[in-house]
């Protein structure tokens, strides 16, 4: 079986540690590929072991803690080189330790994250990929992201619930290989807006989209359903993801369920990419303290499902 | 010590029969005197038991899963009277089970709910009361409720605040016993807002506020929160409440930590009320498998907390 390739992110932060401490939880069938400079771990973690194969990235001048443009530079070689190694067919699937855009701007790299390095590299506008929030038994997909709450709403649009749909259903079969995915759409108003008692949304927007998209190539999406039972139906089986309208209608239950063992799945490349849904933790780097359970549920999610 | 007063609330409902299955399970000390008609309830649910007294409310007419005026009145009748024996003084505490506005409407009694009736009787205005709703070791109360997302935003000014901390901190100490309430103030906007950049009402008026009144007679108030990490800090234990700026955001948690077993505790009335988070379930009722798990909730807070 192929490796899996691995960026250990920026060395500053927490990254390198969480990452080569989760092995020794967990190494994905195949072995793993660690882009980063080995030097970034402490020897207790990194000591050769089965199914490590380094590509050694040295890099010099960065500071736990620190973010900086020589940690910036190191992550981007990190996480290109990985990149490349997925996307030739080297590696069956990604899975990236925390960088910092902060540091990767200072390194002259200007990304906002991972997600649109990775669009930008695999040939893909930023808008084709999407992703998915995964734990505790949930899978959330975000129709708007980082936008106030506001503005969230006044997204919520048929092409905008079109794009995310789409991106989910398909990215469901392909990257986690569900035949048919079963599929949940969030209401936005208490008790779905109770006929219209509580907001208008439902009847004028998401009822009619819904409804025409209820059937489509390979999936099935109930709802709108109100908000505060549709993920206690989906953690129970009912459903197999939930489309959720803002950020914190999908990130409330999902801290709840795995509040530090969520992982993120960025659906619509090329080949499976998987990482903790957690930053670079400058407060925690170099302490050992940083918990790696997150790291873990990566390179599981990776190892079932990298092709 | 005195006993609880229970109201049976709809006899076309499954209150009478949840009710009498609850008190199999678990029966508040000084017992209860139960509102009600003792036939509306099956025999082997009602066999006499010690600590249980009725106040026989004999009522005709009504069919189980049939919203009725007649069933409306019985309801009107059991909740009046469970709600005089706690105000009186002859009860410690108040607990109703489910009763229907529609039915209540039926029978001529123009109330939106318990609470409105229940603060009528005790001479408040509606919004001198306010209902935490408690579960899976959480405890929210609602900013706003039932209104549309788009209302709620609207609606989120000093004033509001102010008297949702006032009525929260206030009804935690004299209706739960708390000291001196540790409270949160969850968010509105992702991240809370990360500094203005996904929404601008943490800085202008949710920080400010809070700010001012982040300590007074006797409570403590955190925040605003990131709405997606809140929740799990209250439930390990950092905060006794946490005040939500809209319905899905304290009932999305909620509701997945204690599906069927949440417990609405009313704040502000002179006397402790606890009831069921459902409804009177009209499919179920009469068939013996509602569950009856928040009623026993209900109880076991009216037990522990009713003076």
């Amino acid at each position: 079986m192929r490796p899996v390739a691995v960026s250990l992110g920026d060395p500053a932060g927490i990254g390198p540690e969480i990452t080569l401490r989760a092995l020794r939880a967990f190494t994905p069938r195949g072995g793993v590929l660690l882009y980063g400079d080995p030097a970034s771990v402490p020897r207790r973690w990194s000591a050769a072991r089965a199914g490590q194969a380094w590509r050694a990235l040295p890099s010099r001048g960065w500071k736990h803690g620190r973010p900086s443009a020589c940690s910036g530079e190191a992550a981007f070689q990190a996480v290109s080189g990985a990149a490349r190694a997925a996307l030739s067919g080297e590696a069956r699937a990604l899975v990236t330790a925390p960088l910092s855009k902060e540091a990767l701007h200072l390194a002259g790299h200007h990304w906002p994250g991972h997600t649109e390095l990775l669009a930008h590299m695999a040939g893909l506008k930023p808008d084709e990929v999407g992703m998915l929030l995964v734990g505790g038994g949930l899978r959330v997909f975000l129709v708007t992201r980082h936008v106030s709450l506001r503005s969230a709403l006044g997204a919520l649009k048929p092409a905008a619930l079109d794009k995310a749909l789409d991106l989910c259903a398909r990215g469901l079969k392909s990257s986690l290989g569900l035949r048919r995915p079963r599929l949940a759409l969030a209401a936005l108003n208490p008790h779905a807006g109770e006929a219209g008692a509580f907001g208008r949304e439902e009847l004028d927007v998401l009822g009619p989209w819904a409804r025409r998209r209820a059937r489509g190539a390979g999936y099935s999406l109930a709802g709108p359903l109100p908000a505060d039972t549709v993920f206690v139906q989906a953690v129970r089986g009912a459903y197999d993801a939930v489309l959720c309208l803002y950020h914190d209608q999908g990130l409330i239950p999902l801290k709840l369920l795995a509040f530090d063992s969520g992982v993120n799945v960025t659906l619509g490349l090329p080949f499976l990419r998987t990482s903790p849904d957690h930053g670079t933790a400058w407060d925690l780097a170099g302490t050992g303290r940083a918990s790696c359970a997150s790291m873990v549920e990566a390179f599981r999610l990776a190892d079932r499902h990298g092709a």
